[in-house]
């Protein structure tokens, strides 16, 4: 079997990257370790910026987002003084769309499916050869059968655990980490959210965010300690210990109810370098992390795969490998760009265990001149709404 | 002996303080435990702020400074990957004023004396009575003589270590602190500065500030080990040194000669809260201490002066209270922005023993933000300038 590229990660990074590419004329494989079915199943986060509704458009697949999605033209940060709004759309002239992953990637499975996509779910053992030459070819194992793709190009949009990273030799490659000592546990309810807008609050007791997937779905996250299990917070004492982390009028106008969903995930910052090793290509969560404040972890998939099909249009219609050869040094420009946003939104809005009472001052004082100087506000809100490609 | 205000330290704050209150017909006595000489010996910053220089007319002892003074209409930052500029004057409409702190204090000296001020110098033992009553008073030794002034407010401009901050009751006053693993190493030489704007520069061997007092007068700093003494750095090895950390036009451009100062200062972010006991008001040092990257040191003693010199004014020409019984909660407001700003811009330049690879890009991050962002620019130069009052 041959193609041009084929991607590896049935995720919505490769997907959007396939829809991009077949919207150009270039073909692709995807290779999934998982059903359809599971993939739809993982709750992520559900901000999106403008660049990856651009992306969205392009691909042709923006249409239900822009019936049954939220534009956000601000979002609210409460601390112990109080509460402030940072208004995107005045600040930058853009918004963000609050429309989840879930339904992002279930837009991308149905324009694949309705375009005849080959997508290739459920395969096993992954591996990429001879990404530095010229004819890469990538393997795997379905039902116990040995498959070959030979291919042009290889994306590696296998997130953190995948493959693909690992591919690039350990000599080349060089990795950036920062783990948090924290975690975030977070709830799913079928309950309308407190606010038409997302609350990021930071209280003595640690931080909370209020956000929302529709009128009727909210999604509430705490920080919690690495070793909670999910099991160990029922739903009761999640709403006490949100509502204790709020201003007393949010806390009161809180609806609760039974959780769909209970998770904790850990918070990581990490940066691979280089994103790009030989024909091979690595994009999103396989090439880098962000903790999750800010919501910068598919919109920061989403400039890697602009970046990339731009990169391989220019290849395939123009015979111009400048894009290819500036995909590493592009895409990571912009990453470290997201990375410190994430960082520093993370570091101002969480209690760390090793803060003293200066440190925890000066968070406030963060906070403080955040509420107070326009000009800080539109530093945030431009990275909010996503800095430009 | 009696007066209305006792002043306590006869620094630039004390000084600015005393001579303000001269202006406006408020008496005050300032006590000072070294001789004039000493005090004007002490080498300190040299970038003043407008809030700084409105006061210093106020006072009536602008002239010289605005004769002999430099305005700067930006600053430069140097990084690994180059150097950029922040344009002050474009950015917030104001600048700042290279003149030295103590040509400052001469200033305020002179005013003083001609103004028939009363300063008594050398004094011992100082002591703070009764401060929480409406009839202070305070003692102090001279030549083995005890003497007592009666007041009615008693101003502690007497620096980190003085007497004053140490009379509020531990029961009642709050510590904030952090020291930072480093200090600065600076020296004077007469030489031309190497630029015609300072330079604050951050390379993997450290910081180093290039700055100046006039054509022919540098002030030149790099980041050392806090273990090191003035005495282990040659001249020579000083510019080595300094010259590793500038970018390599700018080391080629840079003057060397003797040096005719050096010393070594550590660096500490330091909030005392509240600032103001009974009768008794903290101005400047003695109430908090900056680290000395972005200059806020005198700045923020002047914005303390600023306070406490209006509710004074008010108090006495109007017989309220008000400015008196809030000047801590204002003091200190602008105090923790002062302090945010020190701590961020030290954070930004600095390296810190505990950084990994990771922070290290974190910083390259924020400077290449910095860099390219009009909004993080602004809010930098609109706390470098000085934030309003």
């Amino acid at each position: 079997m041959r193609t041009q590229v084929v991607i590896i990660g049935g995720g919505p990074s490769g997907l959007l990257l396939s829809q991009l590419l077949h919207v150009r004329g270039i073909e692709s494989v995807v290779l999934e370790r998982k059903t359809r079915d599971y993939v739809l199943s993982r709750i992520r986060a559900g901000v999106l910026e403008r660049g990856l509704f651009d992306l969205m458009r392009e691909a042709g697949i923006a249409g239900r987002m822009e019936r049954e999605g939220y534009p956000h033209d601000g979002t609210l940060i409460a601390h112990e003084d109080g509460i402030f709004r940072i208004d995107f759309k005045e600040l930058t002239g853009h918004t963000v769309m609050v429309y989840g992953q879930t339904e992002v990637t279930r837009d991308l499975y149905d324009a694949r499916e309705k375009a005849g996509g080959a997508i290739e779910f459920e395969v096993e053992d992954v591996q990429i050869h001879d990404a530095d030459s010229e004819t890469p070819h990538v393997t795997f194992h379905r039902d116990g059968v040995e498959h070959r793709i030979d291919c042009d190009f290889v994306a590696g949009c296998d997130g953190f655990y995948g493959v693909s990273r690992q591919t690039i030799p350990t000599t080349v490659r060089r990795e950036y980490e920062k783990t948090y000592p924290f975690g975030w546990l977070g709830i799913l309810s079928e309950t309308p959210p407190v606010s038409d807008e997302l609350i990021y609050a930071t209280s003595e007791r640690g931080f909370a965010l209020c956000s929302m997937r529709n009128r009727n779905l909210s999604r509430y996250y705490i920080q919690c300690n690495l070793s909670d299990k999910p099991e160990d917070w029922s739903d009761d004492a999640f709403w006490q210990e949100l509502k204790r982390r709020l201003p007393q009028d949010v806390a009161e106008a809180l609806v609760t109810g039974p959780s769909i969903e209970k998770s904790i995930a850990p918070l990581r910052s990490f940066v691979c370098e280089p994103m790009r090793w030989g024909r091979l290509f690595l994009c999103g969560d396989a090439a880098h992390i962000v903790p999750p404040t800010g919501a910068k972890g598919l919109n920061t998939a989403a400039s890697d795969v602009h970046y990339l099909y731009n990169a391989l249009q220019q290849f395939y219609e123009e015979r111009d490998p400048e894009g290819i050869d500036r995909y590493s040094e592009r895409a990571l420009a912009r990453v470290w760009k997201a990375e410190r946003f994430s960082w520093w939104f993370s570091s101002l809005m969480h209690r760390f265990p090793e803060q003293n009472a200066f440190d925890i001052r000066m968070q406030r004082a963060e906070l403080d001149f955040l509420e107070s100087n326009r000009a800080a506000q539109a530093a945030m809100a431009e990275n909010y709404v996503g800095l430009p490609y």
